[in-house]
C-alpha cells in the first residue's frame, strides 16, 4: 500500500481533532477547508445524520442513504480533513489525546484544539426497561427498527384472529410532543389512511390509532402557545388522539400505561411504542466537565464561556446538543452556528485575532404536522398551514447534505405526498434480530435469554 | 375493527395457496388476477425480491425499497388475493393444509390448489461455520450485511497502521462465478477505482484487490465458452483477479484459503468474502418430496411431471427454483414462466380443460460486468461490451417491479454510472449485532459468545 500524497496534510500544523460530525461537527469541519490546520474527525458511524428527517427514513419515505450520507464523501473535498470511524472512550486534556475504539483496535489522536460534538442519545428517563418495548429515534438504526415495527404491526394484524390484541397492534403510542414525536404521530396517521390503501383484505388499516403523550402542557412547547394550540387542533381533526400532562409508568408488549394528569393510572392497548420523548448528553459530558472541574446542568450538557470554551481549557470547544449556554436549545442551527463559531475562533487564533463570544443569530424553527401542513416561528412571525410547510420544505430542501440527496428526497416526497405510495417498506429480518440482542444488552442480560418483542 | 367488505373474495371458491412471493408466486399471483378462485400467498418476509439487482444494494447503488416492494402493496389490486407473513413449517398433502408461523403465532390455511416456490438460500457446501465470514447474497439482509462489510473494510484499512493488515482489509473475496458473483466483483472494482475517490487519506482504495474465485472451468459457464472467456478478459482489464478450477477449502477473519487446479492449497489475505457460489433448496423440498414418493435431484429439487405437478398429487405445483424439470435453470425467467403456467391449469381446470405440460420459451439471459460493458444470449444471438449492457438495461428497467421503483432504479443508475457516487452507504449498527447473533445461531452457540467478525 502506497498512501496517495497528501498535500494539503503537512507535519507540524495546528492539529484540530472533531469528535461526533452531526451538524456541529460538520459545520466546524467545513469552516476550516481553507485553514491551514490538520482536521481528524472521529465518529461512531460512518454517516452523518440529517436528524429532522430521520421520522421519514421511520415511515418508509426516505432511504438511509438520503438522510445518512457517508462523512467522508461529504469532506471528499476538503483534503485536510481525516476520518476516522470510532466510539471516543477518552480525552486527556493533560496530554492532549483522544482515545476512540472501532473494532478492539484502539486508536490515540494527539490535539492542538479540541472541538466535542457528540451530540445526544435518548433516554428513557431512567426506566431502560422500556427500550426493549420503545423504540427511540436518534439514529439511523432507531429509525429502521421503528420502520420495522409499524409495517410489521400491521402484518400482524393482518393475520391476528383475535380481536382484542388486533386493536392493540393498531394502535401507535408516541411519547413526546416535540418536533420528532408530532411528525411521527402525523405520518403514522398518513400511512395508514393514505399509503396502506387497498393493501389489506382483512383489518382496515385507516381504523389505527395513533396516540400522542407528553409530559408537559401543550405541544411543541417550544413554539410558545398560539402554534402549539394551532398545531393541537390539526393533530386532532387528523386523528391524533393527544394526551397532555400525561407521564408513562409502565409498558410491556401490547400496552402502554400512564398516569393523567388527575393523578389517576390509565393502561391503552397499543403494540407500537415510539420514543421521541428525552435525550441525555454524551457519556463523554461528565469525565469532561469533572476533569475541568465543572458541574454539568441538569440536562446533562457542560457548561461553556461565551465563546463556547471549556472553563480553563480554552484549546477545547464543546459545541451543540452538549453545550449549556445561555439557555439556547438543543436544535440544528445551534449546533451549526457553534461549530462554525469554533472553528472560527481557531482559525483567528492563528492569525492573532481576539476571541470573540458566540453571538447566536435566531434563523427559526419549524415542523410539519402532516402533508401541506406545517408551522414555522421566525423572529415574531407565525406561520401555519400551508404556508408553513411550504416554508419547511424549502428549508430542509436546501439544508439537507448534498445535491444528489436533495433531488431524490424532492422526487420521494413528490411520490409520497402527491401519490400515496411509500417507497421504503422494507422489514428486515436481521433488524428483528438485532433488536431482541440489543435489548438484551441493555439490559444487562445474556442476549440468548429469548423473549417475544413483536 | 370492522374489516371492510370483500367483494372479490367469496365463501365456497376455490382456494388457492401460494408458498413464496419470489418470480414464481407472484407471476402465479398475478396471473390468477381475474380467476374466480381466492388467492392466500405466505411469504416469509413483507416484500418480494427483485433478485437479479440484490448485488446493487449490496454496492450501495439502490436502496433496498427500490428492489423489495411490499408484495401487498404489488398486489393490492388482486382483490382476489390475501397476504400473510409467515414461514411455512408444513405442507400436509392428505388434509390440504398449509402451516405457518410468524412471530410464534401458528396459522392453519386449506387449500384445494397449492402452488409451492420458496426458492432456494445460499448453501455452504456442508462449511456452515464459512457463514460467519463470507456473506451470503440471497436476501435483502444478506446484501445489507455485504454493504456494511464492503464499506467498512474500507473505513478499518483507513485507521490500521499494520500495512499487511492492511492489504488483507483492502482484499475482497467473491466466491462464485456465475452472474451474481460476476457482478458483484464488477461493482466492487467500480466502488474502488471510482465511487470512493478522494475519499481517503491514509489508503487508496483504487489499490484495493479483488479475487473471484470458482470451482468450474470458466466463468458465467452458462452462457457458453465465447462469452465466458470475453467476460473473463473483461474481468481481467478491469483488475479483477479471476481463480478458475479452485475450491475454498478454509477462511478466517482476515484470509481465505483455496484448493488450486493443480491440487496445492494456497491461502490469499482477504479480510471481506462474498458467497455466491451455491444454494441450496428449501427445506420444504424433503418432506414434500418424502410425502410425494419422489426423490430429490442433486441440487436438491423436486421432481416434477411435465404439468410442473407434484407425482400423484395433480393438485400441488412446485415451481421455479425448487422444481426439478428437463434440466430448467435456477433462473428468474424459468420462475415467471412456471408461476403463470400453474395460474393457467388452475384456470383451465375450473373452465373443463385439460392440463398442458410447461412449454418454457427461453427469452435469452443477461449479466453486466461493469458499467457499459454487459453480455446477452438470446437464442443463438451473443452480445457482449456495450450493446449487451444496454440490453441489460432496458430488460431490466422493463420488469423491475413497479413504476415508481422504475423511475428511481434509472434515476440512481444515472448517478451512479455517468455521475461517481453511490448513494446508500450507510453502515448500521444493529447489522453488525445482528451479524454476530445471526452467525452465532447458525453455528448453534450462544449468541452471547463473543467474537470479532470485523
Amino acid at each position: 500500500m502506497h498512501p496517495p500524497a497528501e498535500p494539503a496534510r503537512g507535519a507540524g500544523r495546528h492539529r484540530v481533532v472533531i469528535i461526533g460530525c452531526g451538524f456541529g461537527g460538520l459545520f466546524a469541519a467545513r469552516a476550516l477547508k481553507k485553514a491551514p490546520v490538520d482536521v481528524t474527525v472521529i465518529d461512531r458511524t460512518n454517516h452523518h445524520l440529517f436528524q429532522p428527517l430521520l421520522y421519514q427514513v421511520a415511515t418508509g419515505i426516505l432511504s438511509e442513504g438520503e438522510i445518512a450520507p457517508a462523512i467522508r464523501d461529504i469532506l471528499r473535498r476538503h483534503r485536510n480533513v481525516s476520518v476516522h470511524m470510532g466510539e471516543v472512550t477518552d480525552i486527556d486534556l493533560g496530554a492532549r489525546v483522544v482515545t476512540s475504539v472501532h473494532r478492539e483496535e484502539e486508536r490515540r489522536t494527539p490535539y492542538d484544539s479540541l472541538i466535542v460534538s457528540p451530540g445526544t442519545h435518548t433516554s428513557y428517563f431512567g426506566h431502560d426497561e422500556f427500550a426493549r418495548w420503545a423504540t427511540g429515534l436518534k439514529s439511523i438504526d432507531d429509525a429502521l427498527e421503528a420502520r420495522g415495527r409499524i409495517i410489521e404491526a400491521f402484518e400482524l394484524a393482518e393475520s391476528e384472529p383475535d380481536a382484542a390484541r388486533r386493536g392493540a397492534l393498531l394502535t401507535f403510542a408516541v411519547i413526546g410532543a416535540g418536533p420528532t414525536g408530532v411528525e411521527m404521530a402525523g405520518q403514522i396517521i398518513e400511512l395508514s389512511r393514505r399509503a396502506l390503501r387497498h393493501n389489506f383484505r382483512t383489518i382496515d388499516p385507516a381504523q389505527a390509532r395513533v396516540l400522542l403523550f407528553d409530559g408537559g402542557p401543550s405541544v411543541l412547547s417550544f413554539f410558545g402557545e398560539r402554534l402549539g394550540k394551532r398545531t393541537e387542533r390539526d393533530l386532532g381533526r387528523l386523528g391524533v388522539e393527544v394526551h397532555l400532562g400525561t407521564t408513562v409508568t409502565g409498558m410491556d408488549r401490547d400496552s402502554l400505561t400512564v398516569r393523567r394528569p388527575d393523578g389517576e393510572s390509565e393502561t391503552f392497548p397499543a403494540h407500537t411504542k415510539l420514543w421521541a420523548a428525552g435525550v441525555a448528553g454524551s457519556p463523554l459530558a461528565r469525565p469532561l466537565a469533572v476533569a475541568a472541574g465543572v458541574e454539568l446542568d441538569r440536562l446533562g450538557r457542560v457548561p461553556v464561556a461565551d465563546d463556547c470554551t471549556l472553563p480553563g481549557h480554552p484549546e477545547v470547544f464543546v459545541i451543540g446538543d452538549l453545550m449549556a449556554l445561555a439557555d439556547l436549545p438543543g436544535m440544528a442551527e445551534v449546533a451549526m452556528q457553534s461549530g462554525r463559531h469554533a472553528a472560527r475562533l481557531i482559525v483567528g487564533r492563528l492569525q492573532g485575532r481576539p476571541d470573540t463570544p458566540l453571538r447566536y443569530r435566531d434563523l427559526g424553527s419549524m415542523a410539519t404536522i402532516s402533508r401541506f401542513r406545517g408551522i414555522a416561528k421566525i423572529g415574531r412571525l407565525q406561520l401555519s398551514g400551508f404556508l408553513g410547510w411550504v416554508l419547511w420544505l424549502v428549508v430542509h430542501i436546501t439544508f439537507l447534505t448534498g445535491f444528489k440527496n436533495r433531488v431524490s428526497a424532492l422526487a420521494r416526497w413528490t411520490i409520497s405526498f402527491l401519490g400515496r405510495a411509500r417507497s421504503e417498506r422494507t422489514i428486515t429480518v436481521q433488524q428483528v434480530v438485532a433488536r431482541e440482542a440489543v435489548a438484551a444488552h441493555r439490559l444487562g442480560k445474556d442476549a440468548s435469554g429469548r423473549g417475544e418483542p413483536g
